[in-house]
């Protein structure tokens, strides 16, 4: 596989195009950002943590069923994905209110919600990521009616299958944002990353009433060095998948 | 039937009980607000405008088969409707591109929609109704799963009725804002008002590229004295009931 173009350089990754048009190339970078890029930092050694966490994410998934856009880790800070044609959405699912929803709805964050909720934004810089529901989703022609209700099924599976491996490694997942695309033959899939940067996880050895943040509200809240963090996350999904107990 | 006690007054009218525990006496005020109560203004007549509009409006719906909370006008500002247990929430349908939905999104006021688009707004002065997802709106309790069904489907079947009713007064129905609530046999009612404070109608006599406001937009937007457009509203609705053709 050959490394060619760069395509696009976002906040977190950098994509090149390989001389197979249906591979990516992608590279992680150290680039931490918070509010839409109002807050940035170069954080050494985010970007290896999160290729080695998002590579071990999807090959979890993968054995639960649930195929990605991941074909394989080619570096510390490098994968190969399938090239997708993306929905401009983040696709975001709740366990528990934080963040935007607390916020937007005055609700405790920590408090358990009765059921998983799904919310999209419209990934749009200049629009700074609204909060879109799915007939303006119809209406602006980001994704079709067939294709939100394919998403939102595989969100909900998603979902399940995250909060069950986070949880089987003593971490609760809070709420997560994913990205899918479609296949140059129009399957639906998940694509993007999933890491710290893009999941709410709170420790569940935490204390009463205190909340041990292992996701990117360190670095948006000022709350401490993401890096141990992270790495901590990667070593229980690694001790995962090695077939060992967490706890070993 | 008898006034009794005042149980509310909001932006725009004021709520008493009657002898009748199932009968609400509701009086239209002179009050116009914008942006949540950011801009007031009192505009003598308003009140009976809206008051006498409203009761058209129920009414033709009723002779469409659409019932709502009305029973009936009884002064020239006040009017009797069924109480209602409200959900709080503001129901908003649009077949335009206009107000929040062109500055969330981008898109240019006046933009016609594929299809019309139902939106959610989770009335709550403290959080200034913060736009609300399906999903959030049973997390947090405001309405079933059930009941948005019903909300849906009615909403959509009034939107169609509304369309028509301005249409054949010459008037564009831009988006319109509804209310709804439950009736203690659990019985699920269009309630509130529909007026030019909640309807964006926009004359369809204007000049290419131009609009002339009808609604409340002439008063958020200081683009003109809102009591002849309500006026012209009335007189068109009051012609159309009457059986008249508008132009006539
Ligand atoms: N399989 C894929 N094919 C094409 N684009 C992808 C794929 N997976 C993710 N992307 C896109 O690549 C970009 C990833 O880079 P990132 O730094 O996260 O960007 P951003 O700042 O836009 O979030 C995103 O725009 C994402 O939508
Ligand atoms: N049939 C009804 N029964 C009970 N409450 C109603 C009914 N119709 C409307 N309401 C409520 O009455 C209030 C109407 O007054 P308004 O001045 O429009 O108030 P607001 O400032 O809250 O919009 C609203 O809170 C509305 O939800
Ligand atoms: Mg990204
Ligand atoms: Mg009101």
């Amino acid at each position: 596989m050959e490394k060619l173009e760069k395509i696009y350089q976002g906040k977190a990754k950098k994509l090149y195009t390989t001389d197979d048009p249906d591979v990516l190339w992608v590279e992680y970078t150290d680039q931490a950002t918070a509010g839409n890029g109002a807050k940035k930092a170069q954080i050494a050694g985010k970007g290896e943590l999160n290729n080695h966490i998002t590579s071990v994410m999807f090959r979890l998934l993968a054995a639960r069923g649930i195929p990605s856009h991941f074909i394989r880790q080619i570096s510390a800070t490098e994968q190969l994905d399938r090239r997708m044609a993306m929905f401009p959405l983040e696709i975001v699912m709740r366990n528990t209110a934080a963040g935007s929803f607390a916020r937007r709805y005055g609700v405790e964050e920590g408090k358990e919600l009765s059921k998983p909720v799904l919310e999209f934004f419209y990934k749009s810089d200049p629009l700074d990521d609204p909060f879109i529901n799915e007939d303006d989703i119809e209406a602006l022609g980001l994704a079709g009616r067939d294709q939100l209700d394919i998403i939102e099924a595989k969100t909900r599976e998603i979902g399940k299958a995250l909060t069950s491996i986070f949880d089987s490694i003593g971490i609760r997942l809070v709420d997560f944002k994913i990205e899918m695309g479609t296949t140059s033959d129009g399957t639906i899939l998940l694509a993007d990353e999933i890491t710290p940067d893009t999941c709410r996880l709170w420790d569940k050895a935490s204390g009463k009433g205190e909340v041990e943040h292992m996701d990117k509200d360190l670095f948006r809240r000022d709350l401490g060095n993401i890096i141990p963090a992270y790495q901590d996350v990667l070593d229980r999904l690694r001790t995962l998948e090695a077939g060992r107990p967490a706890e070993a």
